[in-house]
């Protein structure tokens, strides 16, 4: 099925216009209709354009009558202008049907929104690093936006790795629970703001990249001390990824934190996500309200609606 | 004067053997008599000891009498365990006269110490990377030192940076404000938790290493979005070192991050501090009250009281 998809940039300047017109050229290649954002390849300093060029980007897009608002990619910047987004006129176009989609820099404007109007935007790709990949896009990312464009797909599936699975006992299933987070670091990034969202008994997903593992564990340790983890259903980890072992580290690696993390925290800490700096992603409702539950190393997740807010 | 000085290692085990060698017997030159903790150089993963022996170390060092408690270095480890901290126990070896100084992870130590009791520390010199640098201890930083040890050394004075001092018309002196503050993720890492310090009208000093200027802003930006920068009487930058630009930037640096900050807030922010990751670092007592007071570049911060808790 033809969609219209409108391209913006709310963080950091296209950089590999190379992977950016491949993106575009796949998703024109897949049928759709795809429409850039005048400022989409705007750049001031490291910036997609100043932020009042982005924060205009983020208005085009609200007010485009796209069925997808794509991000260009992630990066850095919109943590900057979170007090200047029009999040009212978002949640409005959301409401009429425009699907926002992002990641990494973009879980800032999720988590805003999130808190702010309760709409329910998607992690997923970025045009450029997904649909632009070099060695194609993959096969299950594209499966799942697809799954979006249609209304289908009402939910996920993984395996976790062997070695997390065992200390998983009393892990059956979860129900009614709002799933959110996304990028670990700019997640933690809005603690103590008026953009953290304020959400007991979710299930929290998290990825990062280029994090060595003690700087995630403090990060987990944050959330963890300001009482988030141990408030949720279930926290649920995703790839996290661009990790340099370094000798001083003898032995403590991400097995370590997640390991101790279990022991700290009532809630289950899953793991195996197929989300993150990854090329196979799977698209998750920000927002919306899901159901997990697990088969041994098998984890499901399913959402029922895509709207929860009123129509 | 020969003073007792305990070293322990409340954070990162101690990799370079050397300048600690180095460091204890710079200060052992210098006539004082260095008590070494019996985990000083214990090690586990990349902690110097698992978290049981760096609390029971800290204990020790609470309990040593000594006229000094310094860390052999920063690193990694403090963070885990704030839950666990004698808090109580340190705050009395403090009224008895043990000065507790350290920088980096410390600032953990420090921020939550101060919040639950008030205690005054120092920021300042590890014996590894200051005392035991190759190229020979600091004189700036030994005289502070001595000054410390002497009871002596009521303040301190610097030249802010000729292209950060224009901006500051306004600026005069700030009067009867507590002093604190360390490294700038540290922190930050602390936001939201029951460690970090509710302190208003103060005078927060932030410095960082290897820290991109784009996630330097982004901490200030939750500080500032916490409302945390606005609450104070002045923020003075001390030394952001290890930054390694990248073309992306295109002009985006750490001149750019203050400029904005000082758009953005109207607490006076001062630069230049000399304390950070440098060997030139003066020591600063976190928690006391200072005044401070700039005269074109010239800036000058004055300490009255060394214990302005209850002895």
């Amino acid at each position: 099925m033809k969609k219209h998809i409108y391209i913006y940039s709310p963080s950091s300047a296209v950089r590999d216009k190379a992977a950016f017109k491949r993106g575009v050229k796949r998703l024109q290649a897949l049928g759709h209709e795809v429409e850039l954002d005048e400022a989409v390849l705007a750049t001031h300093q490291r910036f997609a354009g100043d932020d009042a060029t982005r924060l205009a980007a983020i208005a085009r897009a609200a007010a485009s009558g796209a069925d997808v608002a794509l991000i260009s990619r992630g990066g850095y910047g919109l943590t900057r202008i979170l007090d200047q987004i029009p999040y009212k006129a978002v949640a409005k176009a959301i409401d009429r049907g425009t699907e926002f989609v992002g990641l990494s820099d973009f879980t800032a404007f999720q988590s805003a929104l999130l808190a702010k109007t309760g709409a329910v935007t998607w992690a997923g790709p970025a045009i450029g690093e997904d649909f632009g990949a070099e060695a194609g896009a993959d096969d299950i990312m594209e499966a799942c936006f697809d799954d979006l464009l249609g209304g289908q797909g009402e939910g996920t599936g993984w395996r976790m790795p062997a070695r997390d699975s065992a200390d998983l006992p009393a892990f059956r299933s979860i129900h009614d629970a709002v799933l959110w987070g996304g990028n670990l670091c700019v997640l933690t990034s809005l603690l103590a703001t008026p953009w953290f969202p304020a959400i007991d008994k979710g299930v929290l997903f998290l990825e990062d990249v280029n994090e060595h593992p003690y700087r995630v564990e403090r990060m987990l340790d944050q959330l963890r001390h300001a009482g988030v983890l141990g408030r949720q259903k279930a926290i649920v980890l995703g790839q996290f990824t661009g990790i340099r072992k370094v000798p001083h580290d003898r032995g403590f690696g991400m097995q370590a934190v997640v390991t101790r993390l279990r022991g700290l925290i009532k809630p289950p800490v899953l793991t195996g996500l197929p989300f993150g700096h990854v090329p196979t992603k799977v698209l998750l409702p920000v927002g919306a309200k899901v159901e997990v539950a697990a088969d041994g190393r098998n984890v499901f997740m399913v959402w029922g609606h895509r709207h929860p807010h009123p129509h």
